[in-house]
């Protein structure tokens, strides 16, 4: 049988330097757990428009369709603000969630154990803190039509459009409530249907799909301001949170950070399963392409190697290398490894990116 | 001349309880410091629907017009959560900012020094913290059009719409560097321009109105989830943070529960200046109705009477008599003066709202 195909977009900023450590983790899985993979590589972000002078090449496009995973580093970065709305580097990355139909966006919010003290919150509301985030990608108003600047009267005006339909929200929903079953059993969706007809149907579509296929899931409902409060408050009142996409974007930055392991956290965006039962999918770091510290050798690979060990487990149903790798990982915390975003008041000496890799791979 | 009139809609929940204390308060600048208020009573939200199956009526509308400031206490509760989307407790108040143009909310995020350990962040990551949050509070998806939940092919999408004009930014950028030239003369404006047209607008607006009429204030932008993240991670980098309706209702929340002082924090919604100079003017608490302390005088009154005195310094120019009620209550904390929801671990017994009340009229 043929291997399973990787594309490997490593963006912009650090994007380059984090994935080189994840490429040395699929090698040796490859080496040594018999688990090869066709690795492919090309350009997203900044890196394409340079090139080509588009985010997203079609030959990408069309190569992220047919890989059995995609590996995202990050995108953007100072030297790309002026550019057109159109061309930004995000506009790749969203050309890749929305072709892909990657709607179902899972963001762990975790704490890892040596690094509660990293947290601005104190450790007892955050030591222990296991929260999936679970965003809708492809539709709101990142998506909405119409939208644009359009003139009006003698002024300009901004326009986006908020739209969800009941099968963007039911299938979105069915995602959270499956893993939610996987965890604590409990799904928080968050909206403001105070405020917005679009959350009204939201609210109703989650607790139609809840009562009908998952009654055993416990279900609560939550106004998103609401939601940022208590994930400040008391961030462990949750198992899943299940919102749209731009609640999602700013809920998921805010649950991220509370853990203090930014440097930490990987994603997995999901679509619909193929033929062989694999869904369409996306894994990327939470963190950004951070232009601040690119060329240096201080990014931390964790999230990036971490979000491969997502693939293994949401695209590869290799649950168990994927606890191996997130066992290794650690295991290097634990020793005391730390690359710069790591190091605490106590100081020490951090160690580079490619250290870190090694280290990875020693504890594998 | 005639007194200045107040009209106050206590609303539902703890509302009519703080507002007893804000009652008091306000006699006493009446009878001690020359300062007389006609203060007139009514009613909104689920109150004002229990009695007249709206939760504003025309009349009391028109009342607010006339007001020289209305003070609110809180709208909703869980009796009216099954009432249809336009006689929802919140469409009274969303109907009151819309209608007398309430265009520039400031929600400031303060630690209370006497509180500074009951934020769930680190008590050096707080103490001290002093944001004002100015939101935009008339436009945007809240009151953008079209909106609703419609049938399409065979299923149903909901729809809002965020809109923004030139001059509705504008006047609200004006209004956040008009305050921060009186504050740390710094302003950060948040938006997602990385994806949002709306956004761009946003940005490209607040720049000009900075470039050239506010060249001396510091500004930035940042994306809103950044943003979220900031707020958590090191929020006394900010002084004063300009946003749209929806980002503001997510990012005030978030930054009042950095403070640990929920309880504590009043918030002023201002208009256009009136003939008179007076801008129209709503002065409410930022927590909401608590309905599951209702009626038992545990509310603390204290976000209720900083609100009143906001309207004494933004309405009647009483800057002086303003820093007198705030010094009033920062005496009674020190004291240790303590509502129910101020206890710590430590424990102790917790004082009533009308003790609260008393504490407060015997410190001024
Ligand atoms: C880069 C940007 C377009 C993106 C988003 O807004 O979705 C990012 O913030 C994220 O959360 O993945
Ligand atoms: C009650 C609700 C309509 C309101 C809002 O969403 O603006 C509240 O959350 C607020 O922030 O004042």
């Amino acid at each position: 049988m043929a291997n399973p195909t990787l594309l490997i977009l490593a963006g912009d900023g650090i994007g380059p330097e984090v994935m080189a450590q994840v490429t040395r983790v699929i090698d040796w899985f490859g080496a040594k757990r018999d688990l090869a993979f066709d690795v492919e590589h090309d350009l997203v972000g900044g890196a394409a428009y340079d090139k080509h002078g588009t985010p997203l090449h079609d030959d990408t496009m069309a190569r992220a369709l047919e890989a059995d995973a995609v590996l995202l580093g990050a995108v953007g970065g100072p030297k790309y603000d002026e550019l057109d709305f159109s061309v930004k580097p995000e506009r790749g990355l969203l050309r890749l969630r929305k072709e892909m139909d990657l709607f179902s966006n899972l963001r762990p919010a975790q704490c890892f154990d040596a690094l509660a003290d990293f947290s601005s919150l104190k450790k007892d509301i955050v030591a222990g803190l296991d929260i999936m985030i679970v965003r809708e990608l492809t539709s709101g108003v990142y998506f909405g039509e119409p939208r644009g600047i359009i003139e009006e009267g003698n002024e300009r005006v901004g326009i986006n459009t908020q739209r969800y339909t009941e099968s963007e929200i039911d299938r979105v929903a069915r995602s959270a409530f499956e893993l939610a079953r996987r965890r604590g059993n409990k799904v928080c969706s968050m909206e403001k249907a105070n405020v917005m007809e679009s959350g009204i149907l939201w609210r109703e579509v989650v607790q139609r799909v809840h009562d009908t296929d998952y009654p055993d899931v416990e279900l609560s409902h939550m106004y998103a301001d609401n939601g940022a409060m208590q994930l400040v408050r008391a961030p462990k009142q949750f198992d899943v949170i299940l919102t749209d996409n731009l609640f999602g974007d700013i809920l998921s930055d805010c649950a991220a950070m509370l853990t203090g392991s930014l440097g930490m956290l990987p994603s997995a965006s999901l679509g619909a399963p193929n033929a062989d039962g694999r869904p369409k999918a996306l894994y990327e770091p939470v963190h950004g392409s951070a232009p601040d510290i690119t060329g240096q050798g201080k990014a931390n690979p964790i999230a990036c190697i971490l979000s491969f060990a997502m693939a293994l487990r949401y695209s590869f149903d290799q649950g168990d290398e994927a606890a191996r790798l997130e066992a290794a990982i650690e295991k290097v915390l634990a020793d005391g490894a730390r690359t710069a975003d790591l190091m605490g008041e106590e100081g020490g000496t951090p160690i580079s990116t490619s250290d870190m890799g090694d280290a990875i791979l020693a504890a594998l």
